[in-house]
């Protein structure tokens, strides 16, 4: 199982930084086709006030900052040098969590969408769409509200490909949420994704679950199940294989390279189509700010006969 | 508006040290001469048992430890090697927040001012007094505190400039404290410095209010506030620009370029005098543990014309 | 007071790894013999299903993951060919705390030893046994499964040493623990440690308190109890001197020097035999991830008259 896919983490959440200029960005773009990377997905267009690129409808509508840079340019560019694809990812307001109501963000998101295409659909490496929203579970109108961007995506980009990355609602997700409980039980979480991808139905085509939130000897069980619905639903089923390390009192450093040799290695097993990485920048790059993550970029290499 | 002056953030509080000896200060002071940094405050002399100058007072009246170097000394030798002016920041017992009664500190700071300045104050760098006690809002006895210290300084010092750097009571300030409020109305925030100001004229020359408390979408409603204020008690206004991010788990890493060049924008919008930044040697340097900051040199450079 | 052995925290409870192959490994044994460490310990051999060899005892009766690499032969080869004297770390289940039962951690330690002592016994550089159980006061059968694996460990291998590294219960351990008490009076530390050597005679032969629990000022009185009492008991007394920052948010960065420096010399006036260190690798080495690391082992060569 190889990573063939990566997350460009501007605009952050909860990762600090690196502050790279064009020059960093080209490098590190050159080191991921350098391990077999095609595919490249912006995490998200916009979050709390900062956005990837001029948006007008961003800057008017939801009072974001206009940035000193055009990060979508600048990485569909990078693409096309190195003969990638990219995706756009969406905006995420932030706002929404607390009511579980998205229908202001699908709204604001279509508007998004539109303007993203008029301004950047002729770009060739231009090759899909990311929905932001990372659920674990049924959630208000989350669902629908994927499911009705994912279509609009798909109308007015000729049917480009939609990919969502979700979560499983695992243990450590509890842990973050201050929940002392364990993984979601495997039948239950069939069930719910059953239905939940039953409401996806030709609104999205590509599904990356993350694979960090259940203890490693829990993941087999809840990728064959992913690969199976996948399968029942039409739609292609890749993993997120995350390089940060949930484990660690520092939230986050690149992950220790035996737990991500276990992953991709459980995620093969599975029948996994495709593994994609949150993310190659921060923590698995020779470029990276952290040297641990230089040190997984030679592991990785290693275990890929690439060096 | 560019960064004309850092803290030198030795004793530290919060943030680990990267353990220089001369030969990295050395660089590093010409690594702030090189972006036009003219002033360099040393946050302050003492806290928590840890000194920065070999001090008769703090070793046998605060039970403080004796020191491997002099590192007042040190950077007063390489203020002077790079033409720069040296502010002197005084002693944080840590003690007084709980009753917020700083009579102690008070007594304890005039030996220490009277102590470094017979020892230091021949120094050709010498320039100034930072006050360490950081407050938002008038508390207990801070700002008489403050007054006296002030004035004790510019009496022994013949009217060295005396600077400060108080908190904005922020969104940011109140989620530390584990208080789920907003930052402080325009109002109430004018009123009270409208108050605390009056109370120290003729003790405090320069006023540079920390930058990063409040979410930027506020920043410049207090900054034109502190302008006006200052300008009304005779006081210069300064803005310090914080260079480390306060949004991110990991407490601290270096500032997304983004917010810096948002802050240093609507700073000088505002009316400020002189931008300095708490701190340049882990946070922006070129020579910082962190390479984020060797990006965020980078970004400022482009930005500041000098690259 | 020089440090002459250092822990290797493979595998990591709670410091991030570096993902380092044999190339590094190899780098910084050669660092560690450059500053005179003649002997190296393995912290465990296992955690929370991760080990460090490929254990038929730990995969199939503890669920543990085969690993990818045989560190422990990879550290034996190291030690042998930098002359240093290797201990291997016993498994540490994670389980055993909640109810203070050690049975279990007991009786399969003694499957890992004996399996640990065919597989490797014959190594040049294996030279004693470390007990990963880490107390800071009696608690449940502890004691005794210490004492219980000691002898074990000592019969099996024609009496090679048996090293501990307990904790004081200091005011940094309660703080980590949610309770808002100082640290441990010393006639109650001495008295509990009189009565658990007591139980340790014969199983244990050296003894290193980690040093970064109580504050500075408390940590004089401490070592000389622990001196005495060890004396007493027939033990060495050396110290383990944390280099890892115990005061700051990010949990954990090196130590700043001066508060390492003050902790040699407070332990060479106790009279501590050998000073160890939890660890070299991450936190003062020079290949280390953490760039303050290399300041440290540059302040700590320019203190040993190294540099």
């Amino acid at each position: 199982m190889r990573i063939t896919g990566t997350f460009l983490d501007e605009i952050s959440y909860d990762i600090p930084h690196q502050n790279w200029g064009y020059k960093e960005w080209d490098r590190d773009f050159q080191s991921m086709k350098s391990i077999g990377i095609d595919t490249v997905i912006q995490i998200r267009c916009g979050h709390n006030g900062f956005i990837t690129y001029p948006s007008k409808v961003l800057t008017t509508k939801a009072q974001c900052f206009m940035p000193p840079t055009d990060l979508v340019e600048m990485f569909l560019g990078l693409a096309e040098k190195y003969g990638m694809k990219f995706y756009f990812g969406t905006y995420d307001s932030g706002n929404c969590w607390k009511d579980a109501n998205f229908e202001s963000e699908l709204e604001i998101n279509k508007e998004v969408v539109s303007e993203v295409w008029t301004k950047y659909g002729k770009h060739k490496a231009f090759k899909g769409w990311y929905l932001a929203t990372e659920i674990s579970r049924r959630r208000g109108s989350a669902v629908e509200a994927i499911a009705g961007l994912g279509r609009y995506c798909k109308e007015i980009s000729d049917n480009l490909p939609v990919l969502i990355s979700p979560l499983i609602n695992g243990v450590k997700q509890n842990r973050d949420l201050g929940l002392d409980k364990g993984s979601i039980p495997l039948a239950e979480h069939e069930a719910e994704w059953d239905s939940i991808l039953g409401s996806l139905e030709g609104a999205v085509d590509q599904l990356a679950f993350q694979d960090g939130h259940v203890e490693l000897k829990e993941l087999a069980g809840y990728l064959k199940i992913n690969c199976a619905l996948a399968r029942k639903h039409g739609i292609e089923c890749w993993t997120n294989c995350e390089t940060f390390d949930r484990d660690m009192p520092i939230k986050f450093l690149p992950i220790k390279w035996e737990k991500m040799w276990n992953k991709l290695q459980i995620a093969e097993a599975a029948g996994i189509e495709k593994a994609i990485t949150f993310e190659f920048s921060h923590f698995m790059s020779p470029n990276s700010c952290y040297p641990q993550a230089h040190g997984l970029f030679d592991r990785y290499r290693e275990y890929a006969g690439l060096i």
